[in-house]
């Protein structure tokens, strides 16, 4: 069988919570849980979040399949968890664990790439070609090129966070210099924020920064929207950088459009303005081919459940399990 | 008829030279002809060349396809030329043109791409995951992902060269600020000579300038050779950023190799040295991820002749002219 009223379960890990949704083809929810995520958690403890998550929004219900997106570096089409950044597991058979106790078939990929497969399928504007960045205390990258997620052959691709953007800039949490995700992240706000503050004590954001407790990504924020020139700038050189990696991705791959999801893309115009300028001014040949528009995510927090339903149900069409 | 024994006419449109060869599947060559390529030519000049190359290569051999690779803008795949850098033709159909007036199957792609096919199809070590780079005048890129050239949706993909690498850098020949080609090329190599020697018109690269009457990339490399400590500083910057933009190239696609062609690798260790090391400096989790070992090219000048002439037969293969 393989029809819209298809369900699968799609469960999104994430730093702080877990999320798992009932979802058709067509990115419908049906229902809905979240758990907090433990931190620093290992397999176990994961494991058995996500088959409770499962059996509670199995009953009743004729699932087809589960899907998976996790932060961190998933080996594909194994569904083997191979790092994550805020857990404790290392080299997880998490697609066998899940198959072996659920019954069903399943799939498990990176939380970006299942966001950026939900987004470029079922966003209002659907693409076959698409770049999908979310903004939030990372980068993270999702590539849809001629409609199927990108992964490289084992996986390990499409880490836009970490391609180099400014070889000479500040030192990134994977130990590099001047990645993406050094530059062009909420942590990047943070850290601009800070030094700002640490410039300026009299100026707006330490002020704010002093009210709220610390300078983070949303006292930035708060000072950028009070038309702080301090906060405008960071804004702008965030989005600047963000701008160009997104230019050289235009140019390597021919997109038909960019996305941005993620926590720091809801202070819209503040990002986006600077972004769309970059992206154009370092746009390759754009008379000839073209810049791709750059618009924020159509799905929220739930793009990578919905992401991960859908890929599951697609992939069990493929490879039927045999189970 | 797919066999080993069939036979393509490949042919390189360069700068400075168009190149046609016969070539069979295995990348034997058995005949070769060079014409000069009149400078800034436009299409119907470029057109009699091709076809008088054609024409002679045929001559008592069953020629099963013709297969161009051109420096430029190449539409994929009904082989329309949008733009070249050396050649005044703009939107010219070659590859309608060629059928017509042959009676053969054509093909017709971007020169890098169908050297780095030669190169991942037949080259010393095989590869089906690699990036091929050639540092000439300008900076050319072929991807091969999963055994196949990737282009992008129409051809506009994979321009390696214009990724940013120094967003604050030179001006690129493109008009852009920081790419690949402004600091990693031959174009790259002359400039930063003449810089060292206008800095130090007593030093060895100005000297060997005077001597030979002007200074240019052969400058560099002659004083390099010398052991100037300027000169070899020259190669250690071009080849960091070189290195630079594949350690990117490797977070993104996730590759088994990097292979390097152009007039500039015959400098040997001079480039690859400094390459290797930036390649490894900035790789994105080099322990978990690996890092992609850093070769020249197996084939020279007549990479793009082959690799043509192979996407030629590949392509005849899987859809049948109408001839």
């Amino acid at each position: 069988m393989s029809t819209d009223a298809q369900l699968a379960i799609g469960l999104d890990i994430g730093g702080t919570k877990i999320a798992g949704g009932v979802v058709d083809r067509t990115g419908r929810v049906y229902a809905e849980l979240q758990a907090p995520t433990p931190p620093r958690s290992g397999a176990i403890v994961i494991a058995s979040i996500l088959l409770d998550l499962v059996a509670r929004l199995r009953e009743g219900r004729d699932i087809a399949a589960v899907g998976v997106g996790a932060a961190g570096i998933v080996r594909w089409p194994e569904g083997r968890m191979l790092w994550a950044p805020n857990n404790a597991y290392r080299d997880w058979d998490i697609r066998d664990e899940l198959e072996r106790e659920t019954g069903l078939p399943a799939v498990v990929d990176n939380d970006a790439n299942v966001a950026g497969f939900a987004e470029a399928r079922l966003g209002t504007i659907p693409h076959r070609q698409m770049l999908f960045v979310t903004v939030g205390t990372g980068i993270g990258g999702g590539l849809v090129l001629d409609g199927e997620i990108y992964r490289g052959p084992t996986g390990m691709g499409a880490e836009l966070g970490h391609m180099i953007v400014d070889p000479l800039g500040p030192r990134c949490g994977c130990g590099n210099h001047g990645c993406l995700e050094a530059v062009a992240s909420g942590s990047a706000l943070s850290r601009m924020g800070r030094e700002a503050a640490a410039a300026d004590p009299d100026g707006v954001i330490a002020r704010i920064g002093r009210s709220e407790g610390a300078v983070t990504g949303h006292t930035v924020t708060t000072a950028a929207q009070q038309d702080d020139p301090t906060a405008l700038d960071i804004f702008n050189r965030l989005g600047r950088w963000l701008g160009i990696g997104i230019a050289s991705l235009a140019t390597i791959f021919e997109l038909e459009a960019v996305v941005i999801g993620g926590g720091v893309v809801r202070t819209g115009d503040l990002l986006l303005t600077p972004v769309r300028a970059a992206a154009r001014e370092y746009a390759y040949a754009p008379e000839a081919r073209g810049v791709p528009p750059v618009t924020p995510a159509t799905f929220g927090s739930e793009a990578g459940m919905i992401g991960a339903g859908l890929l599951a149900l697609e992939h069990t069409d493929r490879k039927p399990s045999s189970t």
